[in-house]
Parts: structure tokens; C-alpha cells; sequence
């Protein structure tokens, strides 16, 4: 069917779509959500909505998506047909029907997810699919590989790449900041790709941003590398397994995550690892509510690992609070650079990161790990490395934390009575801070004062909230008027909270990893 | 936030769709497919596309949808704020992760479906959770009461009222044209509305259109029962249980039906049935494959309706072949008047017809049904009271078979072996058919010489295809150079197929019901 060009000036978030008038769709034997491929001098295929106010009879309406990738003009002709059935749905059918997927299938349902052929409803039924049959390690290993092959992936010429991953979860942990540098100054290249936060205060490369820049080209990331051996950038610029940014939307909209392995794994093949640690934080506020919870992925992440040839171990540690005294982009960054210059002493911080750079150097051959990586982190020899890092990405290598700016808006909070902090409740506190303005607003964040297990008088202070806007600390007065986000009582204090009607549960979900 | 309103001028297919600059939408913390309310005088929930080439910073691009609801013009103001989070999506996340719901939880699900308040992904997500959970019978009651309870009912101010189903997938079924007038002309009333065809060559809704109108308003169906005690009507402008519309696309595009026995039950409890027959075609073409499977069915749509207050008998049929000897609106219906006028003797339709009505008797304590509703079908009754029917409903009483306008291009084919006719491929008849036109072009069909078990000579005519455009007999030539409609061959053929590489698995999906 011919049809002529309407140019609709929206666009549809990357999707290839169209607009058809209700008698033309009749025609063509197509209903909303199939596909058509249009032709001119290329050929794509679209996904069809319909809608008789949108396009007269006779009129193709195209998004800016399809109009910038057939370069069409208004009124210009086109030739319209239903599009071939596209083999990844049936694949995806057959998902559905309970049966596991191999290789080929696969590979079929992520290149057409990148290449945006598959449809909302497709990806939804796809993922919950995968959640609810439970993706096995078989499934889990193809979804990596073919992650990895509809994405571009980073050739370092070196024997040995090494990398580190945080399932996430635990709000303040900017224990990369200082991982990365430890581990690069023995020489080692850890070409560290983070993500941004979408449902937590802070994402890596939030932090990272606060002292240089982190968008980069894979080209730019290799020569970055060649200088500094060891990076931290955002890897949504990078287009590493770029399906893991479809699925991920997908995922957060419906707070599952059954692609969590592939994800992560992919994203550290694409980039060529050789060894990895894995830090699984643990506890009631974490991803992993459990330590047996926590081993069991862990089985399956070194599993993973072995099949993609990449040599694994994972650490389990404590996720029931906030790490270091920080939570907001540029708190954390100060107070890692605050760490890597010595200049502040921050006990579960410098353990965890102790464990993690340890870990690599037991995994790579070196005894001692957590010594050595205590030694080169008093040494300051990491702090020399990140300040390399930060000048190979174009940042100030000569940063003091008094030059990063921090939201100048502050709200205290005293506790209301004697007794010992408890426990910390990390939702509340992640909502707290996204509240005062985080991610968005760098300068955004808490600083604790207490943590669990510290002494607590009544009308001490507890923790002070940051904002850059001052309104923004009434939407954070609103949530400290009706959620506990400090625990402060005695030892003996039984009672957790009544039910007393049915109630709406709401549990944190937190999609970041 | 205030934003001003930007016309885009096109619709979204009845949801209440607004895009948002990515920088309001940052500031309003909200991402894509999230929701806002936007108020007026009055205030909606609409959901939110992320588009910077769509609309400028500060504006609110509205699709006709919400332009209508809230009688926006260009450049007024509205106030934008980020949605309550909707208790129905945590609902749909419990179920995600394994819980049952109840009645409370799936009527706030079903009301914020039809209100447009849930997105794409979130409806795929729960429809594949039915799915791949197993809806149970408890959670088919309440979806079936909250899909009535959300749309109109039909108010019949009698103390009997009847009504007749079938689950669909055999082609050429068009009992109900025969089995309506059956039981109106014995006195009960039967107040039948029908569904178009999605997947088959045509819905009773189609056929029915042939003889007279089919779409009503629920009060002018009161006013047609009145007179004629009976009605064949198009469901779907009656909007009994439109939560089943929204649900059936999304069934259809992922080839799942779980909520089928919902579906079915919540537009007889809408139309107010007391006694229900429902058929349950069975066979290897059929929507049911075996017998065990099809009495598993009716086990549950037995339970479903005594727990709606609805008495119900099951009836299994041979589902393998087509019912009569046309598939086609317009051909199938000129066969039911020609039955009903006893010009033709057609007797596997008669048969099937004589099933479900005497069940139907017997079920309302008559004795003998089978050869009471012979005997009603034989006297004339029963066309007598098919065209009552059809002059309450505005067609031409008197309509004669060789009133109806059938396809008059024609393709014939014959048999290339003599044997008999051992099986017919209920998915590639139908697929000719609508590859012939219908039901679009309600004069295309089918028109069967031979059924299962007729012995064919070499060379003799095994069925003709008609169709209204001769260029739509291309696509059913190419049809029927690939794929096999009917087998003629000796009883002691045993090979089915060969499969010599790893096949792309196609199975038959049929959502009509």
C-alpha cells in the first residue's frame, strides 16, 4: 500500500512508530502494536499504532524516530506492508508457554529489542516471563552473551583487566572511588563502567561526576585507560549491552529484576574482564534480605562467571545501614576523597573497601590482600592514582574536598530519646535524600551522626539534611513526620509495628546494580 | 508545577497520554510511563511520555484523549503534579511475586484498567502473571464480579433468563443464529450478544450482520427483547465488562488467554443469565485438544458460574473439522436461514444446534430437549422467531438466502489423489479465509464439497473459496502452495511430518470466545 508522509513532530523515547487511519490498518489486515515495514529507498520495520484523528485515510504519521532514520519529507510516498511475524515473538511465546529458551532464540528476542521491533506489551510479558519461570543458568548465560553481542565491547591489549561490581542496595557506599584508585596503582587495569542512580540517592558515576567528567566514547575510554590504567565512567554513554537499558525501564516499572546476573555479567564481559569480585550487601534494608539469600547468588554469579571465562569471587557484606557517614553525590565524593587523602578515618568505609581491593589481590595471586590494600591506601599512593584518573578525564587533579560544593539548606534532626541507635531504615532514608533534591541536585544528601550501635542522649543529633533549594526541605519535613528513619531505644524494646486492617504493603525495590 | 497546554493532535487509543520536556519531568522527579495528575476545574491521572523534540520546557503536550476529558486549549495553564503512587500497581506487584489476590485487590486493578490509569507494561505484566501463575477460582470469581461490577448491566425483570456460550476456535460455527430463535420461540428469554472475529474467519457479531444491525445501547437491547424475547447482538457497543476489550489486546498480542473463564462468565452475569449452556468444541484444530482437557474446563466454568449465582451445563463437540459446510459472514449465514427454512439439511450444524438447545430445556426442567428443539427447528418456529428477531433489530424480515450478496470471484480446488478425506486443518482453513477477505469483506469464504470421512475421487472439487476483490485470491494461491488445508489419503497413512532442522514452532492462537 502506498501511503503519504505526515510528519507528527513527536517522538516515542527511541521506538520506531507509526500512525494509522483505522480504514488503511483495516485494509492492510493489521491491528495496533503489529508492525509494518515501511520502504523507500531503505526498508524499516515500525510498530503501528492506530488512530483516525491522528492521520486522514491515505497518510502514514511518523514519529521523529522514523522520519530521521528514512530521512522522509512531508506529503512524500511510501510503500507500507504488514511486516514479516517476527521470530523473537514466537520465541517469546514459547517463553510463555513454560518452555526454556536456547542460544539462537535468545540472541533473535535482544537484537530486536535493540533494534526497538519488539513492543511494550512484548517486553513486559518477556520480562515477568523470565521472573516469574525463573530464568536457570543456562538462560542466564545466553541472555549475557547475547547482551554482550548486540552491544559494542571494549578490546584491551592486556592479559589481565580487572573489575568490580556491587549488586547495590545499600545507600552511601562509594567504596569504588577508592577501589578503583587501590587497585590501579599496583599496576592493574580496571576499566570501571557505573551506573547512574534511579531509585537511590547516589549512583556511581553521580559521585564520580562531582570530580570529573564521565561521559565518554569507548575510543576515548581506551585512551583514558592507556594513560591512567583505571577509569570511572558512566556506562550509559559507552553502549555496552545497550539491551540492558531497555530491560532495565522495563524492570523498574514493575519492581522485578530477574535479569540482575545478565546484567551485570555482560556489562563486565563487554568490557573484556579477566577477574572479578562481587560485593553482595546483605542485611533487612538490602537487595539480600539474608546471608543464605546471599550465597545462593553468589553460587550462581561465580557459575556465571566461569561459563563467560571471567574468574569470580564474591564478598557478602553488612547492608543494614548506610556506608561511611555520607549520602548524597558530592557528600560522597568529599568524603572519599576525604579518605583517600587521609585526612578522615571512617572505619566501615575503609573495611569495606579494604576487603573488596583485598579480595582482587588475593584472586590475582598476592597474599595478604586487605593489608596490602591498606598499606597503599595509608601510603597515599591511592590517592596519587585517583588524582591521575581525575586529570586523564579531565577533571582538576589538584581538587580539595572544600571545593566541592555542598547544598548550603540544612535540617537537623535530634533524637527524641535516650537510648542506642537500633537500626536505620534505608528506604527512608534513600526518600530522604532523593527529597532534599538527590541525584539530581549534587549538592543534595545526609550526614550521620549516629550509627547503629552508637550512644544516643536525648536531643542529640542524629543526622543533618543537605539541600541546595530550601523548598525542598519541606517535602523532607513531610517524611520525617510520618516515617521512622532512625531506631533509637533500648536493647530489650520488643515491638517492631501492629497491624490493624488490612494493609497496602509497599516494599523497596531497588533497581540500581 | 504549572505547565502550559501544547495540542499534539493526535490520540493513543482511549488511554490518557501527556508528554513532558525531559527537564519538567526531572524537576517533577517523575520518568516515562510514570503518572501526574493534571487538574483543572477538573482533575485526571494521565501517564506520561519523556520527549524533548515533542514539547519545550514548560509546556504540557496532551493527546485528544486528555485535550477532551479536562476541554483544553492551546496555552492554557494547568497544574502538574507527580500521581499518588496507584494502589493497583502494588497489587499487581504482589502478584508478581507469587501472592493470590482478592476481591478488593483485583477491583482496584480492573477499575484503574478501564480508567486508563495503568500502562502497557504494567497490563502485560499481570495478564502474563495470570498466566504463568495459574489464575485459580477464586481469582476468576473476583475478576469476573470486578469486570461486571465496572461496567453496565443489563436489568431483565424476569425470574429466568438465558443465555448460550461458546469457547470458540472451530470455524464455521453459527449454531447461535439457529439456537437463539430455538429457545426465544419456546418463551424464554435469551438476551445473546456476541463478539466480532479477532482471529477467525468471522464472529457471530458478523454473521448476524448480515441478516440485520448489531449494535445497540443497553436500553434499546431492553427495548428489542421486549418484543422479540431474543436478540444476537454485538457485545462490544454494549460495554457489559469493558474491562475484557482492554485485556483481550493484550491477550491477543502475547497468544495467552488466561482470563478466559473471567471473560466469558462476566458478560453472562452482566446480561443478568440465570442457566447457561456453554459448548466446548474439541480436537485437535479446536481451542481444547483432548477430552480430558475440555472436562477439565468445564469442571471450572461449572464452579465459576454457581459461584455468580449462574446454573450451567458444559456440552463437548467434535471440534476438528469445520461446523457445516461454509466458514464466511455472509456465507454462513445464508446457510443458517437455509436450514432454519428447512431448504437445507446440513447435519452436523443441526445436530450441534439440537444439543445445545435441548440441553438448554432440559436445564430449565424440560424432558426430551434434543427432540424438542428438532421438532421447534422442523415446524418453521424457529424461523418465524428468527425473523421476529430480525425486524426488532431493524433488518428486512422477509431476507431470502439468495438475498445475500456473496464473494463472486472463485477459486476451486481439487483433490490430486483419491482416498478420503482423514483430517482438515482447522488453522490454514481459516487462514484462507481471511486471506480470501473475511470477515472484513463479509462476502469471502469457504464453501466445503467434502468433510471428514467423504471419499474424493481424483480430480474431484474439495471446497471453492469465494472472495469480493479477485486480487485477494493471490494471497490464498500462495496459501495454498505452502501449506496443506485438507488430507485425502488412505486410512493406513501414518507418517504427519518430518523435521530435519530446528523448527521455528508455530501453534494456532484463538482468542475469540
Amino acid at each position: 500500500m502506498q501511503l503519504k508522509v505526515k510528519i507528527l513532530g513527536i517522538d516515542s523515547g527511541g521506538k520506531p512508530f507509526v500512525f494509522l487511519n483505522g480504514k488503511d490498518a483495516d485494509e492492510l489486515n493489521i491491528t495496533a502494536s503489529e508492525r509494518i515495514t515501511i520502504q523507500t529507498k531503505k526498508k524499516i520495520i515500525a510498530i503501528v499504532n492506530i488512530s483516525d484523528t491522528s492521520v486522514e485515510r491515505g497518510f502514514l504519521g511518523v514519529t521523529e524516530e522514523v522520519r530521521n532514520s528514512l530521512f522522509l519529507k512531508p506529503n512524500s510516498k511510501v510503500t507500507v506492508e504488514i511486516a514479516p511475524f517476527p521470530k523473537s515473538l514466537q520465541f517469546i511465546r514459547n517463553k510463555l508457554s513454560g518452555k526454556k529458551l536456547l542460544y539462537p532464540e535468545i540472541h533473535e528476542i535482544v537484537q530486536d529489542l535493540v533494534d526497538g521491533n519488539l513492543n511494550e506489551n512484548e517486553i513486559a510479558a518477556f520480562v515477568t516471563a523470565l521472573h516469574l519461570d525463573k530464568i536457570d543458568l543456562d538462560e542466564a548465560t545466553s541472555l549475557s552473551r547475547a547482551m554482550v553481542d548486540t552491544g559494542k565491547t571494549l578490546c584491551i591489549d592486556k592479559k589481565i583487566v580487572v573489575d568490580k561490581h556491587s549488586i547495590g542496595g545499600v545507600p552511601g557506599d562509594k567504596t569504588t572511588l577508592l577501589v578503583v584508585p587501590i587497585i590501579a596503582s599496583e599496576g592493574f587495569t580496571i576499566p570501571k563502567t557505573s551506573s547512574r542512580a534511579i531509585t537511590s540517592v547516589a549512583g556511581t558515576a553521580d559521585r564520580a561526576e562531582v570530580l570529573m567528567p564521565v561521559e565518554f566514547t569507548i575510543n576515548k575510554m581506551l585512551q583514558i585507560l592507556k594513560k591512567s590504567n583505571g577509569c570511572i565512567m558512566w556506562g550509559g554513554a559507552i553502549e555496552l549491552a545497550p539491551a540492558d537499558d531497555i530491560f532495565v525501564k522495563t524492570e523498574f516499572s514493575l519492581h522485578i529484576d530477574p535479569l540482575l546476573l545478565p546484567s551485570i555479567m555482560s556489562k563486565k564481559k563487554a568490557v573484556g574482564a579477566t577477574h572479578l569480585i562481587v560485593d553482595i550487601p546483605t542485611g533487612r534494608g538490602a537487595k539480600m534480605k539474608t546471608t543464605g539469600e546471599a550465597d545462593l547468588l553468589a553460587r550462581d554469579i561465580i557459575e556465571l562467571g566461569r561459563r563467560l571465562g571471567i574468574h569470580t569471587h564474591c564478598i557478602v557484606t553488612f547492608g543494614e545501614q548506610p556506608i561511611g557517614n555520607t549520602i548524597g553525590p558530592a557528600l560522597e565524593a568529599k568524603e572519599a576523597l576525604e579518605v583517600l587523602m587521609n585526612q578522615k578515618i571512617v572505619p566501615d568505609l575503609i573495611d569495606k573497601t579494604c576487603n573488596i581491593a583485598g579480595s582482587m589481590f588475593e584472586l590475582l595471586g598476592k597474599k595478604n590482600g586487605y593489608v596490602l590494600a591498606k598499606k597503599i591506601l595509608e601510603s597515599g599512593k591511592a590517592e596519587q592514582k585517583m588524582r591521575e584518573i581525575i586529570k586523564a578525564q579531565g577533571g582538576n587533579p589538584s581538587i580539595k574536598p572544600e571545593d566541592i560544593q555542598i547544598g548550603k539548606y540544612l535540617l537537623h534532626v535530634r533524637s527524641e530519646k535516650s537510648g542506642q541507635v537500633l537500626w536505620m531504615e534505608n528506604r527512608v532514608l534513600v526518600e530522604i535524600g532523593r527529597a532534599a533534591g538527590a541525584p539530581k541536585d549534587k549538592g543534595a544528601g545526609v550526614v550521620f551522626n549516629k550509627k547503629i550501635g552508637d550512644g544516643v542522649e536525648k536531643g542529640e543529633l542524629l543526622f543533618t539534611i543537605h539541600a541546595e533549594k530550601s523548598h525542598k526541605l519541606d517535602r523532607v519535613k513531610a517524611i520525617l513526620s510520618t516515617q521512622s528513619s532512625i531506631g533509637v531505644g533500648k536493647k530489650s524494646d520488643m515491638l517492631i509495628h501492629k497491624i490493624t486492617e488490612s494493609p497496602v504493603v509497599q516494599r523497596t525495590f531497588v533497581i540500581d546494580r
